[in-house]
């Protein structure tokens, strides 16, 4: 089979890329062929031995969906997107590549679908930024979007658009509202959310991290081996359990900082813990207050989504994943 | 004050002119100008003393947007939409009318916002068809929007951009989700929800009726005289009392078929009743079981939209506005 990742370069993109690479099936079909593509020409996973096709592509370029759908991919992620920040300082840009972007590439699915019957299964990442303050606790799963920013509109109109291309036919779409990935690996970010991970990140190696809220503040979170299990788990899942509610808000580990602390603590020993400097910082604290404390996700829970059961747990994988399974 | 009125040809569109014709005013201010357009052209209202201007107009038209946002209208009502059926039936007509040519609005009110600060209130006409089933009765206000149609789909995207665009202050809009509009005057139509009119509007003059579905299905009405005074009331409503969640499910009446007959039994008599037809049409019973119930409308109750209480209050209205008062 023919695997097309979109935003194959991101950090999510290329843990999926690696794990499709080392299962190198999916479902029990062998995987041919991955093209990858991104922004940036992403890097191809390492050990793949089917064909691998890697580029920089625009998907709000006039061409560029139908020129990817034309190859027909037997499965496509779309994860490319915009970040959060960006769409919200930049208007238009935020919509092009959000909506026209992922618009453009249902519509070329759609077209390719009235040519030869082509019905690839679509898994498009969405994000717990489809919902806006105030929000209860948990979230259910029937709770309206009501987005706050513009990157929260973008998923949620591409959510919508997902559900009534697959109600028609043209092709199998799964909506993954990921929660906040954490560990995030790599270096410290400008991303008001950044310090669920700082703050564990960091006192891992030694290194300080500044946490601006306070804590009690509770969010909602996965590690990015979960994120990837969503994403597999969301290609080869019986779409007709699913129904016509197409997009599923991802279980997760509803945690405060308090709890993340006590997590390290205990995995990793009080010197960790000391690593933390509390900076408050009056507009991320007004910031957390409207997100997402956690979620009920029990329909994907039932069609057996999985995550982490605890912050014990989502540090373990930080160190296998990311540290050579050792401090 | 200047009032444009986009899809002023349809049935709620000729009302609400004559309406504001009759007012001669909005919440207190003069009404100087009304732009009538519709892909027809539309009439213009008796009596109405001010600047008519009467316009064949598809909004998704290059340009025609940009047009007429030049005038720099107050008050935007847009109530043009290809219907349910057709949007269903001609998949791109649908997303062209329904969605681009909202988004073409949006953004032309966008533009000039920038150009100049012009800040219109826009009054957008949703619908019921945002929720699909399974939904529970009565549907509450934070019910997610999963549309079954491709309508219901264009009109949901439409609401996410119109609280995006009013969060970023480019306008004040707010979302008219309407109920099904009891009783519609004219003729019978061939609407799958049609007969919930037919029922009481035929025998009203002594014509028959055809009933396609049992006594027991329940759905959710409000008179074209409600329809307009959302409409008026969303134009004049203090946004800020509103805050960021823009869209708002009407109240309504909750009835029962039985309960409509029951109402026309009281107001005119069993003779009325005597003709309606049953012709139970399978059909049209499975379509009946996917919509609305009944909505709580509890934040639109609380924010001044109101509508009937009885059935036997929507023959009236009907008897007064459409038959002179009289039978």
């Amino acid at each position: 089979m023919h695997i097309l990742i979109i935003g194959a370069a991101g950090m999510v993109g290329r843990k999926l890329a690696a794990r499709l690479a080392k299962d190198a099936n999916l479902d029990g079909r062998a995987i041919d062929a991955m093209t990858l593509v991104d922004v940036v020409t992403p890097e191809a996973p390492a050990g793949f031995t089917g064909k691998t096709v890697l580029e920089t592509v625009d998907l709000s370029a006039t061409g560029e969906a139908e020129r990817l759908v034309a190859r027909r991919p037997d499965v496509i992620f779309h994860l490319a997107a915009i970040v959060s920040g960006e769409a919200e300082l930049d208007f238009d840009k935020g919509y092009r590549i959000n909506l026209d972007g992922t618009r453009y590439l249902f519509d070329g699915i759609r077209i390719a679908h009235g040519q030869d019957g082509y019905k690839p299964r679509v898994v498009f990442t969405s994000s717990i930024a489809v919902f806006g303050a105030p929000l209860p606790y948990p979230i259910p799963d029937e709770f309206h979007t009501t987005p706050l920013t513009s990157y929260g509109t973008q998923k949620a109109i591409c959510e919508l658009l997902l559900s009534d291309y697959s109600r028609r036919g043209f092709f199998d779409g799964i909506g993954i509202r990921l929660p906040t990935i954490c560990i995030r690996p790599g270096k410290p970010n400008k991303a008001a959310s950044g310090f669920f991970s700082n703050i564990l990140r960091e006192p891992l190696v030694g290194q300080e991290a500044v946490l601006p809220v306070s804590e009690d503040v509770r969010h909602w979170h996965a590690s990015p081996r979960s994120a990837v299990g969503f994403l597999i788990h969301g290609a080869t899942i019986d779409v007709e359990k699913v129904g016509p509610r197409r997009n599923l808000s991802m279980p997760g580990l509803s945690a405060t900082v308090g709890e993340q602390i006590d997590a390290l603590r205990r995995v990793v020993g009080e010197k960790a813990v000391s690593l933390i400097r509390r900076e408050p910082d009056e507009m991320i604290m007004r910031m957390c207050a409207g997100w997402a404390p956690g979620f009920e996700a029990k329909r994907a829970t039932e069609l057996g989504f999985t995550a982490e059961k605890s912050f014990d747990e989502i540090i373990k994988v930080h160190i296998e994943d990311e540290l050579g399974g050792k401090l």
